[in-house]
């Protein structure tokens, strides 16, 4: 059961709806949003990236001095750390994400790398650390939203500071005018409404970073980072839902899955598909890996569906040997539950007697359809 | 408390988070969606537009048949007829809205009265039913979403058969290629990835219309049909908030209270506010009438925010007189609940200590503002 407090979270909050991932790249409005305080509204013209601390060229760049530059583009699956924390038992008390927290995009913008280097980072940096518009207060600490990253991990070829989405202006809720993308990690890493980097000579320990996103085994312990995503695959729910049960029900006959994988950690390697609740998995067949390294991979798998119950279900493995668990661990943030997601399929034998939008007189009302409500 | 099933519906229906009233036209991705099935995934090459029925001249619309015709286009506040359904008690199930499932866009396409002067409708025809490519299950039945219209409501001038939402296609989650726009009604009239209209000489009495969206006291009553929206105002959050309880805390001084107000009854013709929990009101202003009679009008209010806990709140009233109640009459569907929108602000005489972006030795720890979760 989730409270009132989180539902005001999840109805800001959304998820891509899962029929989505027939979509390679997610249109707008339906990629994921995470958004800790609120959307900041700002005046682009006013705007402008500082770039200071440990650096011998500190720099001051508008959105024009950032257009002029050389782009990059970089299509990236993006998730959130929290994606699956409502399926945690014992409950987790946050953002009650299900599944959905998750969406592919092709940011376009400037390297961070080529920023850092006309900084002229000095030698005795260690992290750099973005900092949103974004105000609010969380764990009892008044802030701007603000995390870091390593270094080395922010001089990575596909770090990007970004201006577009889908080759348009960011929209106000994924950032705009600038927002850092880091492929591979997950959702929090890559600040929106971006204002400062910052270089700094040791670890960062603002609250988003020593008290948020850590794997806590327990209240009293420190856990390590949260920072790559782990291997997770989706699949559309076939058939057709039931309002607000979600039930599917499917005409028997051939029905081709469809879904898509990905890992923050190493390429895809495998994804195994189960119609029978996991007793017997069979492998899907991949489709190509056009969007890149750091975008998620199709894959489908024909299935032959016979009338009765089934329970669907797909698991990715990726080239380092992460294998995505049947169940997760649970850990005190909610974060990273990554375990199968399960589809209670009622196949019947002739489908769904459809409503006729006729006339009144001589409505037709269809049998009772396996998979109904109850 | 909210159920799993309800948060599966939570977590793909979104609403709009209530700083984006900062909008006139509201960004994409921000405007409310409400979906009972899948989003469908529709070939705008393959599909065309039915008209058909109790007319002389049935017609089949491509997207280039309508695309060629003279366009039409109209600024439309729209939200769902159940905005406010989780603020009743006692809890009714369905997709549980708080207070922001409402948008406001610019819908461009042709006029429904064009093409059914076209079609020629017959002497007999009473309503016009228009149906979706949307496929589901709800309250046992097996359906394409469908909703219909009384013949005048569907030749007011201003209602649309809309390809364009705020000049870009409609994206998929909002009716991609074709969608119906009412309006003044409530969301559901505005029937998505229209595939046919269909003049009929009776009532039409499809699940949509003769069992949901009715304005029922109890589970006997057969209910009114629910159909124009009822004025409602709402404000912008002053402040910021907490993550997680979304409590607002605000800096002692002037702070102009912002929001808007709509009716699909009547225009709007006045807003009051109250800063003390509704024992005293005052007037607010109201912004010009800019984006026409469909849209909501926004309004502002000088607040000289004094330190300590205040409650404030806005109401409507339309030029027919209607006036947004202080509660709502609970009903079986959880519809029209225009209860005012009371926010809790905490208002200190320094406002809040930010945490800064420096380094992790140096970390400073703020003092605990007021307004922080206990």
């Amino acid at each position: 059961m989730i409270s009132l407090e989180e539902l005001q979270l999840a109805a800001r909050n959304h998820g891509m709806p899962l029929e989505a991932l027939r979509h390679p790249i997610t249109p707008a409005g339906l990629h994921y949003l995470l958004i800790h305080y609120d959307i900041p509204f700002v005046d682009a013209g006013a705007w402008a990236l500082d770039v200071e601390g440990a650096v011998a060229q500190p720099q001051r760049l508008t959105l024009d001095d950032l257009r002029a530059r050389e782009a990059v583009e970089v299509a990236v699956t993006m998730e959130c750390a929290g994606n699956g924390r409502a399926l945690f038992d014992p409950h987790v008390v946050s953002q009650p994400w299900l599944r959905d927290a998750v969406g592919t995009a092709r940011w376009r913008g400037i390297s961070m790398r080529s920023v850092l280097e006309e900084a002229r980072v000095e030698d005795s940096a260690v992290e750099i650390v973005f900092t949103g518009l974004d105000r609010g207060i969380e764990g009892d600490v008044a802030q701007e939203y603000a995390r870091s990253l390593p270094l080395e991990e922010a001089m990575r070829d596909e770090v990007v500071l970004a201006y577009e989405m889908n080759s348009a202006p960011l929209l106000p809720q994924h950032g705009y005018p600038l927002r850092l993308v880091v492929p591979g990690w997950y959702g929090m890493t890559n600040v929106k409404w971006l204002s400062r980097v910052t270089v700094l000579a040791e670890p960062f320990a603002g609250y988003q970073q020593s008290r948020a996103y850590r794997m806590r085994a327990h209240e009293d312990d420190d856990g390590e980072a949260v920072q790559r995503m782990v291997p997770r695959s989706l699949l559309v729910p076939p058939g057709i839902p039931e309002f607000l049960t979600r039930a599917r029900t499917l005409r028997a006959g051939i029905c081709v899955l469809e879904g898509r994988a990905w890992s923050g950690q190493a390429p895809i390697e495998h994804v195994e598909i189960s119609v029978d609740g996991g007793a017997t998995w069979e492998p899907a067949q991949l489709a190509a890996d056009d969007l890149g390294r750091w975008a998620w991979r199709g894959w489908t798998y024909e299935w032959e569906a016979r009338p009765g119950a089934h329970r669907v279900g797909s698991r990715a493995r990726d080239a380092v040997g992460n294998a995505q668990p049947l169940a997760a661990t649970w850990n005190v943030g909610g974060y990273a539950n990554s375990a199968v997601q399960w589809v209670n399929v009622a196949v019947a034998e002739f489908g769904v007697t459809r409503e006729r939008a006729r006339s009144g007189a001589s409505r037709p009302r269809p049998a009772r359809p396996s998979g109904s409500r109850a």
